[in-house]
């Protein structure tokens, strides 16, 4: 596991589907190419924003398959399940495929800090020690709230827990909290990620993230203030994330974030169609209209926008 | 469809694991010659209390296949899944070996009036109008709460809708309330089974209810009871299940039911062990001792525990 | 505080109120008296099953005063509050008219094990360290989980914390496992009282509580099991129980218990009317007829159910 | 009612404690001549980011009290109680004193459409027909959906409902819903004012929204963006509302954002102290600084915020 670079940007990827709702993988190759040529550094699969709930079995390993063939990097499968039965299934599938890790949400009935560390416990017990997986944090979906001492619980009894998947909400001083512990030596270090849809990453990667692990339509931007936070260059970083914010935000709105994203890499030619499977909301005309906007918009800053004018 | 006696009992049956997880086909028969035998109707696999979710997609047809082929009876199999996919190879696979219908929980996020018509609607046409099913209405457990006309809408919209499997709570006058739709012309028959643990039985037999649909240790008591109250000796059914409401209450117990239940069928000789798959509550000895004072209690009005005396 | 005795039976007493919403003190004084003749130990109002979130801050007062002029008892205050000003208000008030405790349930919001010790912490704050006080446990309604060592934190860190109103589903183990920690030195004594409408009491009290805090029609019979069951006569408590479980179940229902509860007190005599102020739920003709007939099955085992025929 | 111009901007006003929790009226007094001064159309006070749960009655009242003597601008009085009486008491208390209307939000245990219908028909009887209310509708944190036909009823059974306060997310849709509802006929004409923070009022005004009824520590900006929108000057609109967004942003965060907020008035000198009454956060050495970088960034776009530096 050592090698792996856990830092940088890790794009949670949309699931292509044809407009009758098969998986389309000539547009997954465009996707996946797209993410290696902007030099993202790995790529999650499989998520929420994934559609994974909305596949079977059989495709999420399709999906997997393709994706490891197409690209060397590191991939991170979101392996979370009703059940351990099925999330064994898919994460000893994933890892034979080559994948890199899985990535586990808990549960949304669980409530007390024991209850959380339990349920890791046992996913880690069912998928196998020898599989690297990153916790997922995140109560504004999830509806489990895991404080920084859950989340170092976690971390101290499970080696094979690699990386923080961070979109708690506040979540800056989470970060400095757990930066914390692994200064005061009683949590060893795991890479933190961060989500939230990157609404927050221009502080957090000033608090101590590794990276960014959330999608976005120009994911270009998520390398670029990862960078240049990287190197110091402060105003750089936060002028480039301020002349996205408006767009991010409008693609943030929880129940029609998906299909935003999916409208504007259709729009760049990434993917071929914007569908969902069932269910999904789809754009009205008047949401695809203001999308436009804020695209010509943000075209006066970014020249990738400025391409689709 | 129409020849099927969508009435009388159909127990929940339990999924049998042997002590290291593995699928118990033999203690499977056993549960499924014993429903046989008492007199039940028909029968439920797959449903929350048997463990479904923890499951992988061929575990659980081959429960399917089992089940069928042991006991020409009306199969009623548990489909509900995070997605549409999963619901629909599920419920393809079981009709296909010769399941009746499936039952379908709508899932927790659901709200409002719309959103829960909208979810069944596009749970038919992922599984095909084709299939009968039955709704499983649980709020205390699935954070969905239907309002009677909700259901109505459901089962207007959907001829293939046979059954509503009723565990609300409080739901007796929700009963009384759907049979008056039917009498007032606004919504056609369908068939109410009920749930919650049986807790109710008593009394939802006088309002209506055309069964039972649920599980307990001695699923001969829920067969005596709705055949004595459908033959109107209503003190023999209450004094009957007068006699059970202690062990029942005690088997109702939210996250320590399953283990009560498979522990009497262990004791009963149904079942060879009463192992759940984790993540699943034990019995501590505490407890064990509870329900065998219990039982003992139960033997001196029931002959069907004085045998484990 | 040392004197009181925090054992027994205290009930979860009901508001009076006429038909027209005003306050029934005549029927309250009633009931007062019949808690004090019947050999209850003290009496918790305000309670949610009080109806305590319809009362005004003067209402709320005047119905301490009332009570604890009445029947020289300990009385406990529910004061839980969406804020600390209106719970300081209450609780002070309450202790100056002659309240023994104040009653705290955690607000529904709260979900780690720290947010729920920080919030008692402070409770206890804002209404004194000098005020006496039982923690609710409640998450059926309250939708807030407190584990074991979560109730041990908030007992050691605040000394003014006397009992617990225990009522966790299931919670047989809960009881055992805060005895053990007396045992092992971790947890000073506290008191145990139990909730959920007296549904387990029979074992509750051979697991180490203390005593029952709850509401019923019938609080005679949650004085005599307690009896009983300290006397060790433990086949005659169960006995009595098992007697009014019929009933006791059905008076339990979320959403129509309370209706029950005054219904059934009304007939005895107690209280003038079963009004409840809105929002609240009525018993129907059907549900009457259920209660009479439950009543008269109870009459055959218990002479104070007799009484009604 | 008729002549009260319910458009525009209704600032959400803080509370303003002094560092040791008393009500800080010398502060209150600035805070609304600030809202009078920058061109806001009236107020909200009492909401739940006015700290509303953690006063008192009577504190409430002062707070009433002193606004409306101290500005003869509509306010909207925050009513939101557990029970119909306390919210009686205050409803009456407010317009009493002078209010124009109040808010009411749906309690977080509502689920079905009948079921916040109900509600708000019996708050109606409660405070009474002729008192002005303000629908709140906001799921993120009162976890209560209301599908626009749920929003429809209550405005056609209730003449006294004024206006929906909307923050539902995603809600840019619900918008053009409800005023298609008035297009077709099926709905009166109600103002819809906006909140979420006004992460969105850009395009919330193109939707048909009357104006803004949120907090923001930049009022100003929130009035400037109404009129540039409503003088159809877009895209000066949205420059205004772009160079805003990464402090707005930041400000918008659940639980620290009332933080953010106090502090950023405070050092505008119209708060003289950020401290909230507990539970409250506060912010880190680091959060202030991320603050006071924001502002800094601010001031290159916006005077009022350059004077700060």
């Amino acid at each position: 596991m050592s090698e792996t670079p856990w830092r940088g940007v890790f794009p949670i990827a949309p699931t292509p589907f044809h407009p009758d709702g098969r998986l389309d993988f000539a547009s997954l190759d465009r996707l996946i190419d797209h993410y290696a040529a902007i030099g993202a550094d790995g790529c999650t699969i499989l998520g929420i924003l994934g559609e994974a709930p909305k596949l079977d079995g059989a495709e999420s390993l399709d999906i997997v398959r393709r994706c490891v063939t197409r690209w060397r990097a590191p991939f991170i499968v979101g392996v979370s399940a009703p059940g351990f039965a099925a999330m064994r299934s898919l994460a000893r599938g994933a890892l034979d495929a080559g994948a890199a890790a899985v990535m586990i949400a808990p549960p949304s009935h669980l409530r007390t800090d024991d209850q959380i560390v339990t349920y890791y416990a046992q996913a880690v017990e069912a998928i196998g020690a020898d599989v690297p997986f990153v916790i997922q944090d995140y109560p504004l979906t999830l509806s489990v709230v895991m404080s920084p001492s859950v989340i170092r619980r976690i971390v101290m009894d499970n080696p094979s827990c690699l990386m923080l998947k961070h979109e708690d909400w506040p979540g800056l001083e989470k970060i400095s909290t757990l930066r914390g512990f692994e200064r005061d030596g009683s949590m060893r270090r795991v890479a933190i990620l961060t989500g939230n849809g990157g609404l927050f990453l221009d502080f957090e990667m000033e608090r101590g993230a590794d990276g960014a692990n959330t999608g976005y339509a120009f994911p270009e931007m998520l390398v670029d203030v990862v960078r240049l936070s990287a190197a110091g260059r402060r105003d750089e970083a936060h002028d480039l994330f301020d002349a996205h914010l408006p767009l991010l935000r409008y693609e943030q709105q929880p129940g029609v974030g998906l299909a935003v994203r999916k409208y504007v890499l259709k729009r760049r030619g990434v993917l071929s169609s914007d569908a969902q499977r069932k269910p999904g909301a789809g754009l009205t005309p008047a949401a695809r209209a203001e999308v436009d906007y804020l695209l010509a918009r943000l075209a006066r800053h970014d020249e990738r926008a400025a391409l689709l004018l």
